[in-house]
């Protein structure tokens, strides 16, 4: 392996021994592991573009890697690929204020970037809960969604431009401007966990801090009030920045970690609703939200006295998943989306879920927008339980298929949920798409045999209202 | 041609005598013209399927036609194809007020929508000035955008699921619930002009309608002064429903047409500012913009004393096209996007242009977003002047690549603009493009030879930083 033969260097620009891959044989999907042939480490989209020429012309096969931080498999090796890092492409390249953009390198970690422009007033919109080290590239190979998602949007929202290196080593760019004619190639390309080459630079689209921001918690007994609420709120025409649900194992697991709240033990439910804005407006937002929280049987509503106690209550929800390894061995995360009006019918088949595979679930959920984040509790000791939690997790996700929802909301599919398209797909939809992706990658170079599943098995056709031959 | 075979039927289903077809020969778009082989109007999907499975199999070409309101061309049967009109698929299918979605046939006019849910509080968003008689299929299909999709968004933002019929005559669903994984294929789809098959169900999101609505007006002498004034809005974190902005040759047109304001004939420019939604705060954003005018030297500023007002002055903007033909013979609407920051810069230029080919230009602008619309007057009468009229509106086009922006905001490309498109794609990116468009329509039945530029023409490579052969 030499990629960077008579330009690049260094001796870590190379990774091949054992001891230094193995840190590189999964990402935050742990249930499959695999050793890539080589880490490369390039700095810029020039080097990016030698190494994936040298790749291409061998017909060695390679993928993107950010912080590793995907929980669905994306960034692992699965054929021993040889993995692109773009660690070392972390910087912010240029700041445009007056037209609110940012260019930046896709190392470039997700919190850094609002934290660089905050003094001027701004921020980067899309907060996934891992943003304190996932990066943009990621994000943008996800399309990833976070808390405050609901009122403004995922990732694929705040791309204004991409450079790309294309599977065969060329550089193109797309979009980086305004509205741009053609066809939609910055949205075909955000979320298409880099199955079209790799992102080597992002223009993202900045907002100005809200001027003021007011955070409600609401403690239920019963989720099914909670939310009732939920629906109630949204159909009054209120738009939270957010609007989080955690159930009561979820606040189980949150209250045993590190940022616990002290939230009582027997709560079935708790809601954080944010709203942010222009200050005036705002209070009258929150009082109509406490009062359809009391309308649905709230056990306590209260708003924060400040920023500190604001910061209280995030830090506990933000660290929901990770919390769970206080209260279990290992636990899967799930990532589904469904209807609002659907979420207590889906509770409840969730709870029949958990029943009939005799696993805990708990329920995370950016409920505003339909998405749950079950995490199913196991222990990967106990011969057989994995596989019961891994068919427990795809039962969830035909759950959400089955009442009109998705089978990721903002984790995307990677390894993990290949064969749950089918869900959604059927197979001449997937032909389509994996047609378009061959239109980028024609030699299955780049992340092979992620995201769909393998042609030729036999399915329940879904989407598709008729078909006839070409 | 018998289309419907054995189902469909009533002697009007198909259009084939001159005198019936003359009425096609063009849409918006007038300074290209040629007769369709037939019209045939399918009043379901199946009908759809089963007209384009018989063009299909006879390799006979073929286009959707909405209202035929498109300024770009693209409803236009340059080669003769057979029109697919979706004037009687013209049903508003159904409404989830809970979920905030309709569902609707092509045909279903823009206005229309708003209007039906408008008792229960709702309505559609995206507001192109011809949406009293553009259809929400066409909308789809050009991306189109309005006055108010500075805050809310063009077309694609609300699009939330499409029913397609494939140049072969297959049945595809794709969206129509919520977060699809896999690829954006409703991003593509939409404002894919038609090239990629026949649009016959859209989902649309349909918002509540916001508690308040205020509206400023103000009069400035100076063009730059208005410019300014717009870009310290934005800056000041206030993200307006519409901000519009019309320059003396505009007023002059609007003045003289059906709905005038009264507006001072010496004005340089007027611009309409309105926010909108919870009623706290509403007031406060009004003064905030009513300061920022008056810093900008503006003549007079008012807001809106009443509905009426508000209603008299948006009649009077959303006429300008039209009204032009009170004071010019002819004229040839742009459709340009530019950074706000280079609104003065860009106005220079298109000055420039208008003393180069000797003729006058109106500048009617969705200021806010950076949207342009010069409108260029010309008598087609005058030898030579429909030409100079055309190499102008390119050279605007032009102008508004070179300081990063784009050459179409929401009209679409179409016939009119397939050669600009080379301002801003070079011959990869066009071919990346065609390539995705042959997995829909690898035989080039729907809709050929539009949206893109024909290959082969030696051009300036400005968007590919590097290529090289695969």
């Amino acid at each position: 392996m030499h990629p960077g033969d008579g330009a690049t260097g260094g001796p870590t620009a190379v990774l091949h021994r054992y001891e230094d891959l193995v840190a590189y044989e999964c990402d935050g999907y742990t249930l499959e592991k695999s050793l890539p042939a080589a880490v490369v480490f390039p700095k810029s989209t020039e080097e990016v573009s030698r190494a994936v020429k040298y790749l291409h012309e061998r017909r060695i096969p390679f993928l993107p890697r950010g912080a590793g931080t995907g929980l669905s498999g994306g960034a692992i090796a699965q054929g021993g690929e040889v993995i692109v890092s773009l660690a070392r492409m972390n910087k912010l390249l240029s700041i445009d204020y007056l037209n609110r953009r940012a260019v930046l390198q896709p190392g470039y970690i997700n919190l850094k970037l609002s934290n660089s422009i905050s003094s001027k007033g701004y921020y980067y919109a899309p907060d996934p809960s891992s943003q304190a080290t996932c990066t943009i590239g990621g994000n943008v190979g996800e399309n990833a969604g976070g808390a405050h998602c609901l009122k403004y949007g995922v990732t694929t929202n705040h791309v204004l431009g991409l450079e790309l290196v294309l599977p065969n080593g060329d550089i193109v760019k797309t979009g980086g401007t305004l509205d741009s004619p053609g066809y939609d190639l910055l949205g075909i390309l955000t979320g298409s966990e880099g199955t079209m080459g790799i992102v080597t630079e992002i223009t993202v689209r900045i907002l100005k801090k809200p001027q003021g921001v007011k955070t409600v918690l609401a403690l239920y007994e019963d989720v099914n009030d909670a939310s009732r609420a939920v629906s109630e709120i949204i159909a009054a025409g209120i738009i939270p920045a957010a609007l989080e649900m955690m159930d009561k194992i979820a606040i189980e697991g949150v209250e045993s970690g590190n940022y616990p709240v002290g939230y009582p033990r027997d709560l079935g439910a708790v809601l954080i609703v944010e709203v942010d804005g222009i200050e005036e407006g705002l209070q009258d937002q929150i009082d109509h939200i406490i009062a359809v929280c009391q309308r649905n049987r709230v056990r306590e509503v209260r708003q924060a006295d400040d920023a500190q106690e604001r910061a209280r209550w995030w830090a506990n929800r933000k660290t929901a998943f990770g919390a769970m390894g206080t209260i279990s061995p290992d636990y899967l995360v799930q990532d589904g989306v469904i209807p609002r009006s659907k979420l207590p019918e889906v509770l409840a088949k969730v709870g029949e879920i958990s029943a009939k595979y005799k696993l805990r679930i708990a329920n995370v959920f950016h409920a505003g927008d339909g998405n749950l984040h079950p995490l199913i509790l196991f222990d990967s000791r106990v011969p057989g339980e994995t596989e019961r939690a891994v068919a427990a997790g795809s039962e969830v996700l035909k759950v959400c298929a089955d009442v009109g929802g998705s089978i990721t909301g903002e984790h995307g599919v990677g390894i993990e949920k290949m064969e749950d398209m089918r869900f959604i797909f059927n197979e001449r939809e997937i032909q389509v798409q994996t047609d378009i992706r061959d239109v980028f990658n024609p030699h299955s170079l780049c992340n092979p045999d992620k995201l769909f599943p393998k042609p030729a098995r036999c399915v329940e056709v879904k989407k598709f209202v008729a078909s006839t031959k070409e």
